[in-house]
């Protein structure tokens, strides 16, 4: 008998990836509470990332090499005081590298990561790092294991019910209670921001100027379904139901936010528009004009975020002869839907989502439509692009395999901007050859095709410049077989009857539809504060790749988006399904902290290199 | 070497739980697969129980022992065919008993199942044994893998939208097109069928005569809140999320289930009141005649439910003096809320679960209330029950244990009626241990208090009669205090001013309230049907326990619930959100089946032997 019988064989073995994981994890710990920001940096590979949702950065920050990751910690580890690192799962080996999910405190919160290790020269180094904070201590939300009782099990005279209450709370805000905080737009970005404010007990109102949630999508052309799978789709704490469509149609989505708005007890102001907006920097309040119904509200909130929809304001193009055409003319967001059409000439300016859609829907009321290509555009397939681009992430089959929403939103959240591509282009090569047949098809009629600048397809495109690209539900099958015609190059001019192209091509018109898209964001806060706002604030959106319509420098993250801006106490919300409910997280939780008064010190606040 | 080497240890071990138990339902399966009707039987302990949901009886059914179980497999066994039945979980002992989950198919379904096996005479022997009907072939649910695309991913003209479909359907639906089932009743329960038959794709309408969805609950007393915890009350298909209330207060409820109308396509109508019913045996038909909201229409269903609420029509008493007292007089369904009594004197006659809720109400309005108490009464602290009653199967600790609602449902379910007071009455021994000084306190002020003629507590009341209970959310304790008078015995008459107990103590009043109960549910079938029919089909709820207000002989399930009645296409369904949640579903599997024409020969029919 000797005595390393009683030791089983795994645990002497330090390749496995556990024991390399908790080494490494053991010595950031070391490094970190030795304040050895030296020795920490060099626990990261020469290439690596660091992503931080608010949890160190009290903004949302990439920092790239150890050079970044020590200039981060020099700003942040002292008041960070991070403690506690543990593994949440068993580290796995994927493909030579290592995949860990973590938990840590702050000084000030608990927070969740994903780390992936790799061997760099025989040591294990980090390559990239996930952080986020997912709860203030002392304000955790009411949830599972501390949901509210909703009862009080005693009888006390002059208590109030929970309508009561409701409707007191109604009654007096804004006249004699003032919200912490104004998010002015209501379609699922303010809902669920809306939701997580109130879960965290933040004063707020959300104002809307439609009849009623859900507006946003019903107005919208009547065969328009979402365009993300509902696995993507999901807002925060409740979940679509297991018989919810894969692809909701938009009426369906629009009831599900009027009842998730009322189930979530978010304060929501109908027909309500701002006028204006301005910020007293002494008192650091906002004075928000609200015409509440035909009745003006001031509102004097401390934060003011705008989610007015990520795509801004319509980009209404100028063409000679505009002013003389005596048909239709309507930028795509004013276009009512077809039903008026039958039997008319169409002309669609422009070939991107917008574009697809009015012409499918236009050509299936029999009308003559002629879709205007300026510049080509990344067409997917639908079924390709779910199975092969989010499959892995936002499916049924992730569902199975143990992937919740948020182990999802965390991964996809893990990939660093700067190398995302990398990992899409794979994917998009793999869409190329999966549905050959149909993109020789498109070529064919003479649609012009790209993948985007290098290659990595649609996500990318969305997220440098938010358009370029039509997810194909049936359209394109149209281009392709001449029902939507084709025509190309920039408008000349119009005449009074036609569209007149530089080659000289004329399209006769009875309604010309410019789906021309949209500018940055910041145009609102042009129309609402100010424009010197607006130009402080600068460009929203885009990752500064230097590529088409997303100009460089380099931002690594989504411009102004969900973080603290130029702008004092002004925030933007928005994005799709998946990032309203993912960043609202991260918003709320900043606002949180504000209106409690913890100290927030913003790490590497943006530069405004692009006005709009 | 020898071969026995290869095997491990386990594989050997006959006694492991996954042994025994496989053993058994290779027999058990061997026995059905052989049509050997005596050896299943003998598989089977002398004391054990077998309850069917549908699965082989097309009936809710239990039956006793191996008699009890040979006349089941005699009757179902050829035309059910079960094959494959197979674990899907590991099966486990549990103190001596071995717990086994399986599924197995039938001959026109898929079928889940629960096993209790245990030593008798050196053999494993089965002791309770639960099967049921999950899916019919080829009438699978659209969830999950299956759910609806709910786009159509190629563009055709003169397809519709998923508005313009629903709204085509609403606009027919009694006009042009007839419901297979009308469901009469718009609570919880016709919600939840309604949820269950649209998920079938089986036309139907549910009919009520409120407002809207909810105002079952909006429109009772403001203080209101579920009694039953949120883990307790899912519906089908959307869980409550992981922020609502334990106790869901009335209006938020009223909400949900507004909400839940809509987002499930439940087709719904409000303001609609049934004004008779008939059958026509020879068309097999029923002709309901609707007042909707003012307008008069015949809907011609196959199937009418009554979801009317369990608690049926309101038992108002005859008292001498009724007719000269100069007050107001309620019966406490009717009763509007404490608002118009403060300062008034009240006197309310009962003392179970309505009765206290009302006079705690009162009494926070500073209303004189004296309690009469006729009869005794069970009380539990609510925290208690929920702690010791349910813990195990609904709350946030079996959440995290992997028990699932289905999985708590299931359990439940598997519990024979006939000896579940055995294992209720150690739980109400713990709750009186626990809560001794509360007890001790209510003998004290000479409150009459009982646990069950066999002292196994509220929910075998519950299921046996329905009524002599309370959950102590706070109005126990003000009678404790004598904030709520108490006074005993039955009312001998009513002066022009004031209640008069047998004994001769007078209480005077401004109101009396009438906390009396109500009446079986058939008394539904009489108003709206006739009376032959309610005799008929016999009093509603109840299982012949021969326990006070519970008449034998013993039935063995509810009776007439969620299962065929002695009047063909004639069906009940209710009870709390927990019932009107799992029941739901077979009820609308019987609908579905007998909407497709698969043959649903019912086996034990139960007999009528109490017509109210």
């Amino acid at each position: 008998m000797t005595e390393t019988l009683d030791v089983p064989a795994a645990a002497t073995d330090h390749t496995t990836p556990r024991h390399r994981a908790e080494a490494w994890l053991a010595a950031f710990d070391a490094a970190l509470r030795a304040r050895d920001v030296e020795a920490a940096a060099g626990l990261f590979a020469t290439d690596s990332f660091w992503r931080d949702l608010v949890s160190f950065t009290w903004n949302i920050r990439t920092v790239e090499g150890r050079d970044g990751i020590r200039d981060l910690l020099q700003h942040t580890l002292d008041r960070t005081d991070p403690t506690d690192w543990q593994f949440s799962e068993e580290p796995a080996d994927a493909g030579g590298v290592i995949e860990c999910w973590i938990t840590f405190e702050t000084a000030v919160g608990r927070a969740k990561g994903h780390l992936r290790l790799k061997d760099q020269d025989g040591e294990t180094r980090a390559w990239t790092l996930l952080t986020s904070l997912r709860e203030l201590k002392g304000h955790e939300e009411n949830q599972g294991t501390r949901r509210p009782q909703g009862v009080e099990h005693q009888l006390a005279r002059g208590r109030k019910s929970w309508l009561e209450k409701k409707q007191d709370e109604e009654s007096s805000l804004g006249r004699t209670t003032q919200p912490y905080v104004v998010v002015i737009g209501g379609g699922q970005g303010g809902i669920a921001l809306g939701a997580r404010l109130r879960q965290l007990q933040v004063p707020h109102v959300v104002l809307d100027k439609h009849d009623r949630p859900g507006d946003q999508w019903r107005g919208r052309y009547k065969s328009l379904c979402l365009h993300d799978p509902v696995w993507y789709d999901h807002l925060p704490y409740l979940q679509f139901p297991s018989n919810w469509p894969v692809f909701a149609p938009k009426d369906k989505i629009g009831d599900w936010l009027e009842m998730y708005t009322r189930v979530m007890d978010v304060p929501y102001w109908s027909r309500s528009t701002v006028r204006s907006a301005t910020y007293d920097e002494d008192t650091k309040t906002w004075r928000v004009v609200v015409d509440k119904d035909g009745e003006e509200v001031v509102l004097e909130p401390k934060q003011l975020v705008f989610a007015t929809g990520m795509s801004g304001k319509p980009n209404l193009p100028s063409f000679p002869g505009m002013d003389i055409f005596q048909g239709e003319q309507q930028h795509s967001s004013q276009h009512p839907g077809p039903e008026a059409y039958t039997g008319k000439k169409v002309v669609v300016i422009g070939s991107n989502n917008s574009a697809h859609d009015i012409c499918g829907a236009l050509w299936e009321h029999d009308a003559d439509v002629t879709m205007v290509q300026r510049s080509s555009t990344h067409i997917v397939k639908s079924a390709s692009l779910m199975d092969i681009g989010l499959g892995d992430l936002y499916s049924e089959r992730a569902v199975a395999s143990g992937v919740t929403t948020d182990k999802a939103d965390m991964i996809f959240a893990s990939l660093p901007y700067r190398i995302m591509h990398e990992f899409q282009i794979p994917l998009y090569q793999q869409m190329a050859e999966r549905d050959k047949d149909f993109y020789d098809r498109l070529e064919k009629v003479g649609f012009h095709h790209d993948w985007g600048d290098d290659g990595s397809g649609l996500f990318m495109k969305y997220l440098r410049r938010g358009s370029g690209y039509y997810i194909d539900v049936g359209a394109s099958e149209l281009v392709c077989d001449g029902k939507v015609k084709l025509a190309h190059g920039n408008v000349d001019h119009l005449t009074e009857t036609s569209v007149v192209l530089e080659d000289g091509t004329e399209l006769p018109a009875d309604l010309v539809v410019y789906a021309t898209g949209y500018g940055s964001m910041n145009g609102w806060v042009a129309d609402i504060i100010d424009q010197a706002t607006a130009d402080k604030v600068g460009k929203v959106w885009g990752l500064g790749s230097d590529t088409t319509k997303d100009p460089g420098p380099w931002e690594g993250e989504q411009r102004n988006m969900w973080k603290p801006t130029q702008q004092e106490a002004l925030w933007f919300h928005g994005g799709n399904l998946h990032q309203s409910r993912h960043y609202s997280l991260y918003l709320a939780l900043q606002l949180k902290a504000r209106y409690e008064g913890i100290d927030t010190p913003v790490y590497g606040l943006q530069e405004v290199h692009h006005t709009s």
